[in-house]
């Protein structure tokens, strides 16, 4: 095995360093253990054991990122705390944010489309048959957290079309309309940079990083229903789960 | 309820549906719906009901994203297909990826650190305690794919860098070490931008997305011993899932 830990020059093993400080404290602000302010930079070289230039340069990368705020005097701040998504959730935004304040939903369109051939296909629709398209810019409180795309099958859309999209889950009224609970989902994440008009969107900087959630769910009895593809502000949701692995059997998200 | 779907700007509306069209072929690219070369202009502006303008737009987005290449006569193809990481799975990337190429690990740090405290509570250390730090550059061939950052826990630490670090997952490690399998994993995943030694690191674009990993992973006991933070680039990587709840039973991945 070949060490590679020691680099000729010292600005790349210094920024090394201030990466795994500021994972370490990104960690620590999600979690909650500053009340507000990060300890000052002597401490946070103390515990980190490496040089305050070091602290600075971290410090750096979670100011970037919008997280913490810092003002000579002042010291440094937590700007904002992220909201946890869970993973496991099929619950919808407002479930999951219950506590924080009021879920709130721009309905920017609620309609009936021709559905695309690759969204007819995951809905189990026939070509040209017609979807149900909602979009949503979702706000807690005035804070937009995410820009919810939404293609339901069409007798489940009609119905939920008809209700009150600015308050409720489409979840919820999927499970009310069709009786009985969701059954399954197939979703994937990745991490895009926000373009512009993405990014005024959500009130934003353009190129900010953007959690993108496609998801496919499915009825109790495993008709498709609902595609839905989700933007969420990097700087505003974490997505949360634990895994568990019982004897014998496969993981588990709890 | 508030329809807002007419919008004054024509503009404005004819990026949303640029968003939507991107969206769906994002989808069909990952799922390899396209061999090779996207349908012409003509061909998706009636698919998706859009003139060749918003076609024109959807595919401008997906470019940026570096998803497709564009050229005149040659029309549009697929530049790169992205590796799925499983969110369920405690496999490593080698795991992952087997049948795709060789994964090869550039080791760019293994040692003994003193744990910074915040490590060290999760990792149920006492103050001061020593973990095994290990820094990987995770490649598929020659493609830089994720930048892993690890904490263990000083006994199985230390077993782990005596072992082939360069070509085997940690997780395999830590499972063969500790005579048994990994019992129980907490995660949580954000979308930052890379940070300008990170995208050099990575061999990406300065302010490119990431999709970051924090991950603590438990033996079957429930001890915890390994803390990570990985770093995915964004381009290359997407997590996937599945979910389903069983009657009268908590949601499962599968």
């Amino acid at each position: 095995m070949t060490l590679q830990s020691v680099r000729g020059a010292t600005g790349i093993r210094r920024a090394d360093r201030a990466r795994q400080v500021a994972d370490v404290l990104r960690q620590q602000i999600h979690a909650g253990a500053f009340e507000d302010a990060l300890p000052a930079e002597a401490e946070l070289a103390s515990e980190f054991a490496v040089s305050r230039n070091t602290v600075r340069d971290a410090l750096a990368l979670l100011k970037d990122e919008g997280l913490i705020e810092r003002a000579p005097k002042v010291g440094t701040h937590v700007a904002q705390r992220k909201y946890e998504h869970g993973l496991d959730s099929l619950r919808g935004l407002k479930e999951t944010l219950r506590g924080h304040g009021e879920v709130r939903n721009e309905v920017r369109a609620a309609r009936a489309v021709p559905a695309p051939p690759a969204v007819a296909r995951r809905l189990g629709l026939a070509p040209g048959e017609q979807a149900v398209y909602i979009e949503r810019l979702r706000c807690l409180g005035d804070l937009p957290l995410s820009l919810d795309m939404t293609y339901l099958v069409p007798d489940i859309g009609a119905r939920v079309i008809a209700r009150d999209l600015e308050t409720n889950d489409i979840f919820a009224l999927i499970e009310d309309i069709s009786g009985g609970p969701l059954g399954s989902a197939d979703l994937v994440l990745e991490a895009i940079t926000a373009d512009s008009h993405s990014a005024a969107t959500l009130q934003m900087p353009e190129g900010g990083a953007l959690l993108l959630l496609e998801r496919l769910t499915r009825l109790e009895d495993e008709r498709p229903v609902d595609l839905e593809y989700i933007r969420m502000r990097g700087d505003r949701i974490t997505m949360r789960g634990s895994l568990i692995r019982p004897a014998d059997s496969d993981w588990r998200l709890i």
